[in-house]
C-alpha cells in the first residue's frame, strides 16, 4: 500500500482545489461554534452536520474527550470568539473496548522501557455517562465562561443519527 | 443566536441520516491511516482530501500539533491498526498570532485565580518548521514503530491546496 494514500489524497485535493472559492474566509468561525468529537473514521462531521468552510472549529481526539480538548477550546473561545461547544461521542466507540492497564501492558510489551507510562487514555464504560461527564467537566472549568452554551450528544454509527444526551444551558 | 446552531445541525443531520447506508462499517480505518490537522473552521478534511465514511482517523486540535495528538495516535496504531500518519498544518493559522505568555495573561485577566497556568498552548512562529517539528516528534517517539509512515504537509486556506513539506519515510 506504500504511497497509495498519498496518491489518492493528492488526487482528491487537486479536484477540490480546482473549484475552490473560499479563499477569502476569515479565521474566526462564522457560527461561533466549536464541535468536540471522536477521531473515528466512520464520522464525517461536516457531511453529517451540514458544516461548510468557515462555519465551526472541529476538535477531534480518541473518544471526543473534553479534557483532552481543553487547550484547543480555550484558544477557540478566548482568541477566536466561539460561544458554544457541542460534544458528540458515538456508539461502537473504541474507547469502550479497553482499559488503561490493558493498553499500558500492550505498550510495555511492544516498546519496552517507553516513557509514556503516565498517559491517561480517557477510556469509558458508559457512553451516555461519558457525554454527561464531559459536559460537566467543561461546565466546572475555571476557564470556561458561564455564558458559553454547552450540550452533549451521541452519534449512532449504525444510523448516522445524532441524539441529545445533555441539554444546552 | 441561541439554539440556531443546534436547529441547523439537527436539520442537516436528519437529511444526512435519511440516505445513510454506512451502518455496517467496521471500527478500524479501511485505509490504515490517521490524519492529524488543525481545528480551523476553513478546513473540511473529508471534502478536501476525498475521505469517505470508514476511511481514516481524523485527529484535530489547535494547530494540528502531534504532541497533543499522541494519546489518540497510540490508540489508533496499537488498537485499531493504522500504519500511516499524515500531519497537515495550514496557512493563516491562529497559532502563528500569539504566544504562551500573551494567552496566559488573557486568562489571568478574565479568570483570576484559574488553575491552568501550566498549559503549553503549542504556538509556533514558523509554519513549515512546525510541520517538520511534529514529524520529528513522532519519528523520535518511543511508542511509534519505525515501520509507521509519517509525512508532513501544509494546507493553503487561500487556494484549498495541500503541498508536501516533509517526505514520508
Amino acid at each position: 500500500m506504500s504511497g497509495e494514500n498519498i496518491k489518492d489524497i493528492t488526487a482528491a485535493n487537486a479536484h477540490y482545489s480546482a473549484s475552490y472559492a473560499e479563499g477569502g474566509l476569515p479565521l474566526p468561525p462564522k457560527r461561533k461554534l466549536a464541535i468536540v468529537t471522536c477521531m473515528d473514521a466512520r464520522l464525517l462531521p461536516a457531511k453529517a452536520l451540514g458544516l461548510y468552510e468557515g462555519d465551526a472549529h472541529v476538535i477531534r481526539n480518541a473518544g471526543g474527550r473534553a479534557k483532552d480538548a481543553l487547550r484547543s477550546i480555550i484558544i477557540s473561545q478566548q482568541l477566536l470568539g466561539t460561544e458554544e461547544v457541542i460534544i458528540i461521542h458515538h456508539t461502537d466507540c473504541g474507547m469502550l473496548t479497553f482499559t488503561n492497564p490493558q493498553l499500558h501492558d500492550i505498550l510495555q510489551q511492544r516498546f519496552h522501557g517507553h516513557d509514556v507510562k503516565d498517559i491517561d487514555f480517557l477510556t469509558f464504560q458508559d457512553l451516555e455517562q461519558s457525554v454527561r461527564d464531559d459536559v460537566e467537566f467543561l461546565r466546572g472549568s475555571e476557564v470556561i465562561s458561564p455564558h458559553i452554551r454547552i450540550s452533549g450528544w451521541v452519534y449512532e454509527v449504525e444510523t448516522g443519527t445524532i441524539r441529545r444526551v445533555s441539554t444546552a444551558n
